[in-house]
């Protein structure tokens, strides 16, 4: 009978685990996760498998990244199943630590990034980037990996984690991995468990939208407040959905654009209850 | 002929002298300074090299820690006596990067630590610890040393340095050296060439008034509000002395205290014209 993966609490007992690892020679790679896993999760889980020697997966529910006001106790947990899941993609060891281990008193410090993170998701989220930013940098420092795993779905995070490894000169690599969806579309999500089965019906529309979007610039639109009205008309037939921003940006520096030429994204976010989705797609002229 | 040690500006260069000398099993010792380097720095650079097999001293004049109408432009550079000084004092290596180098384009990540950094010299000179935190966070990443050198004359400095370290899971021993004084008593500084003859012959009264508030403690005085009057009536004795700060606080976390009685710091900041001078003595009754 298996006994499972390594499930390390402490951050002294996952750093001797890789210690151990380095000192053989061994690469590392981290998937830094909440938990919850999904399909999306088990496939960065397999790219980091297929790159690294050993791969530590990260289960830690961060609560400086919630607002009051979010849903940070609604947030699933079920560390047993996510055991399960990390092994059979091939994961080597999980670091699930309580946040008095993460968060240690007295604890003051944050790591902030300027710039990228005021609009799209840090309109309505104000100091949640910041809260991801601190538990990144102590988590890369922890595990040191050579490479990090973090989905495109969170476009405006893997943009923000970029700049910050770079700016702060952290030595990892920081690898993107595509979105996983739903076969109608729906974005892989830990909240879409939360979904309301009404609402789980009308949440592809963001799909929906994106793909219009992107059909409309691969057919030669470049004019941003056409895309985002097409996209906002599209999103208008999910009656329940709530939209709280649709925004067109430079895929790197995440300023508004009025007008398609390089690596842009189309992002959004669209409630549907409490339940907050967000999605997003890149397209280039 | 020597040709001096290694003064290397590229974060790519001094990584791979670090890595090579790691490779080896090499322990690494770093002293960050803004060079202009005194015997209190040569103090750090000797117990480094004491320490580590191999002892980097980075000099970097670093613009994020100084405010608009701070003394950046005035800072003291000098490199070539810089380099002999280090060379004397047993360093391997310098690091010695240019802004550009440091905050390449585009730049906007910043390391904060709250609580320790409001009082003190964080009172008269805002945002200045966040350049400190963001640039020694760059400064071990990219020399990734396992331990580092800082003097305890900027004490608010080592504690904001020693809690950042601690909270983000730095892996590096963060080292306190003695203040290293001139023969009457004047804390060695890089500032204190600035100050006209006239300044420099009053500026040991911040010397006299610490020491003065230290016989006090050990005579038995454990009222802070006396401490403090004690301190500003020496310090008043320097005509052309204006007072930044007369603070009593915890050694740690830097909060005031009523009454001395574990780890206790009296710090002081003094104006001589516009050079600001800081100095400090722990106490514990």
């Amino acid at each position: 009978m298996s006994v499972g993966i390594p499930c390390l609490s402490t951050i002294t007992e996952i750093r001797v685990a890789l210690d151990e690892a380095r000192s053989r020679g061994a690469s590392v790679g981290l998937v830094p996760t909440m938990g919850a896993l999904h399909e999306g999760h088990l496939s960065l889980i397999r790219a980091a498998r297929a790159q690294n020697d050993v791969v530590v997966v990260s289960i830690f529910v961060n609560p400086t990244q919630f607002g009051a006001n979010e849903d940070l106790a609604k947030y699933p947990r079920d560390l047993e199943r996510d055991r399960l899941l990390c092994e059979e993609a091939g994961a080597h060891l999980i670091f699930s630590p309580e946040p008095g281990e993460m968060y240690a008193e007295p604890y003051s410090t944050w790591v902030d990034v300027e710039g990228l993170t005021g609009g799209l998701c840090g309109r309505s989220r104000p100091g949640h980037f910041r809260g991801v930013c601190t538990v990144v940098t102590k988590l890369l420092n922890i595990c040191q990996p050579h490479q990090a795993y973090f989905g495109e779905k969170d476009a405006q995070q893997l943009a923000v984690i970029k700049r910050m490894t770079r700016n702060l000169d952290m030595r990892v690599r920081i690898v993107p991995c595509p979105t996983v969806r739903e076969p109608d579309g729906l974005a892989m999500s830990s909240r879409n468990a939360r979904l309301t089965p009404e609402h789980r019906a009308q949440a592809p529309v963001l799909y929906r939208a994106l793909t219009a979007a992107k059909d409309l610039v691969l057919a030669g639109e470049q004019d941003a407040a056409q895309l985002d009205a097409a996209v906002r008309t599209i999103l208008a037939e999910a009656p329940a959905g709530e939209i709280d921003y649709v925004e067109i940006v430079d895929a790197d520096d995440l300023t508004p654009v009025d007008h398609i030429e390089g690596e842009t994204l189309i992002a959004l976010a669209v409630r549907f209850g409490d339940v907050r989705l967000i999605d997003n797609m890149r397209v280039s002229a």
